[in-house]
């Protein structure tokens, strides 16, 4: 097999921690396979390099931004090179340029556009162990870039698409996918396997093991992705496509999200494209709307509900204050307490009454349903951030997610 | 005027030392001048690289060493070009491999085979201030070199002499090249000027301000090279070619080497070739010889006695213990305690009484003289260590150096 091992910040954290990374790596070497390996810097590495930064420009330069942090990944990358050769191995270390990962020239935020797997491929048949410094590349006009947020883990699912590579392990310090956030239910199961279509919701949702750019790619390049973690042997979550799953559950996590706020927008004057105009505008401002609900009120003036993530607030109402300001709108008001609560399941395709359910428990236990939401496999309820725990606990019980 | 600027750890060591290069270089470029700035390592960074990688190995993989090690250049040299950008430069930064640095393939030792300057002559035509990461270039087969001991230099110095600078500056602790050292002789005096010849018999004598690498490389391509201390205004030392000294001293400096012993050989056995044996040998074994004196002893049989750095001693021994044991040296002493006492200076190839002078100022202070050897424009002695400082004082006094 061709694995791709991904280990991040807290994996590498410190000189102990790579060398138990080196062990690791070394057994799935001598257990027969190729082994590419992807790192990130040592965790603390990117902030130091970044306030070093912050101390001569509020806005540095961004493709020197790049040219700094860059250097954390290069540091443990030759540093598990030197473990493994000492372990035995022949290892190389590569910068993202070497690897061939190929960006656009958006600084700091680039794209991967290509990947020339030669280099990669000759050292693979060499027999030897290559460590690729993560959330790097070069662009088209020979520059170091970054790839933003997550970028190591869409290094690795990129190599191992470019390479054919039988798994894609990313290495956190979580053990896998579980069916909720087991803070707020202990009983919570960790997934064997999951979809990458419910992922993308989960992760969407607010289940922050992966982000969506790694899972998107590992979808799009058909990778199989498997989440683990480096502290144990503990078997992790395979996220692969809907045909790999034989047994598919009806729902396969409760997701739970507190970071929303809804933004009540009452007596909406009515004339035609309003509401387009509302929406346009908060998209142009960077404002992220997620569920929308539309009310005819009184005097044929409509009441329009919205939510945001609680970070959007300040550039949403700067939005919405110039329609109150035109007569547009009568009155707006904003609810930070609410939350959001989805149930994700690829078997709701084929299964009705999952959403019922939802809403019958909800009533059960006395929780007001305020916005709803639906997809192919997800719906979402937003209610009262108070009931949010209780909500996950009976949604969790209600789907036999414990069992 | 196109000025090469090389900035050491220690003046980049900290934030607030970045800071202070970035003014200095940036008040360069805002009187008319084009700059390059070429910097090392934050000190401390390259040791701790070091201890890292001692961590995992004794004797880590070279070619990963020269990964690790090059990172830290590229930090201060992106941190530089954001601190000259918020003072309103247009700057970028750039690594060896960008500068067009190319080495042979020695890892952690490199040589620079050539630079090709078009991208960084494209960069001083747009204007640019460029900083470039010192100590690194990149191999004929794409991996990054690090050039080893005093690398940084080496890098300005080249680029210096590919882009026909008009001066390389080279920033230390040090405000520049004493007529000795001013730590034995507090009446020593800062040179203005000296010639490249000069400073090469002064670094090989011991003046550990800059190596002779770079001073080499600068006589080779013809590089004015000034060595001065970023910690204040001070004008440094230029060294260049004697054509451009106009006034020549007789004696530009005295220099003192504490770091070498004597090993004599007793009753060295008198056939034909074993002078050439013993100092092939020694050579194919590492030992640098520096002066040898030999006297026809007694009975046919000759006394040879050579000077080696104290750091070769062992090496030595293991040589000479061989022909101890094939009876073809009678007997061997060591003695670590002596030093080595030298006058420099290029007006001594017009002049004569210089040798005589020395020699008779050390009768006069009752110093018993080992060994003489004498170049074009040097005259070395060894003596007792015990002397040393009062023979410099003596001598640095006889040639008027204080004046």
């Amino acid at each position: 097999m061709l694995i791709v091992q991904k280990f991040g910040g807290t994996s590498v954290g410190d000189l102990d921690r790579i060398q138990n990374v080196a062990k690791r790596v070394s057994a799935v070497k001598k257990a027969g396979n190729d082994v590419i390996v992807v790192v990130s810097a040592m965790s603390g590495e990117t902030n130091k390099l970044l306030s070093y930064a912050e101390h001569f420009s509020k806005a540095p330069v961004k493709a020197e931004m790049d040219m700094l942090l860059s250097s954390g990944e290069r540091v443990t990358a030759s540093l598990l090179a030197i473990a493994l050769s000492e372990l035995g191995h022949n290892a190389v270390s590569m910068t993202g340029r070497k690897a061939g990962i190929v960006t656009n020239n958006i600084h700091t935020k680039a794209r991967i556009e290509e990947i020339n797997p030669l280099i990669m491929q000759e050292a693979i048949k060499e027999g030897k162990i290559i460590v690729v410094a993560g959330f790097q590349g070069v662009s088209q006009d020979g520059n170091v870039t970054t790839l933003g947020r997550g970028g190591s883990d869409l290094s690795a699912v990129a190599i191992a698409g470019a390479l054919k590579a039988d798994l894609c392990e990313i290495y956190t310090d979580v053990s896998g996918i579980f069916t909720t956030d087991p803070r707020i239910e202990p009983k919570a199961k960790k997934l064997d396997m999951i979809s990458y279509d419910e992922m993308l919701e989960l992760a969407s949702l607010g289940a922050k093991v992966l982000q969506n750019r790694s899972v998107e790619l590992a979808k799009k390049l058909n990778v199989n992705l498997v989440t683990r973690t480096s502290f144990s042997d503990e078997e992790g979550t395979l996220i692969t496509k809907e045909e790999n799953i034989m047994e598919k559950p009806l729902v396969s996590g409760i997701a739970l999200d507190k970071n929303q706020a809804r933004i009540s927008l009452v007596g909406v004057k009515d004339r035609p494209g309003i509401a387009s105009d509302i929406f346009t505008k908060l998209s142009n401002n960077n404002v992220n709307v997620d569920m929308i609900i539309q009310n005819v009120g009184h005097d044929g003036r409509a009441n329009i509900d919205f939510t945001v993530p609680v970070n959007d607030i300040d550039d949403a109402k700067e939005v919405v204050e110039t329609f109150v300001k035109e007569s547009e709108i009568d009155k707006v008001s904003y609810d930070e307490n609410i939350c959001k609560v989805s149930i994700v399941g690829v078997g709701m395709k084929s299964h009705t009454g999952v959403a019922a359910k939802a809403f019958s428990m909800m009533a059960k236990e006395n929780i007001n349903i305020n916005m709803i939401s639906t997809s192919e496999i997800k719906v979402s309820m937003v209610i009262d951030e108070k009931y949010a725990e209780l909500a996950v606990r009976s949604l969790h019980a209600a789907y036999e997610l414990d069992k």
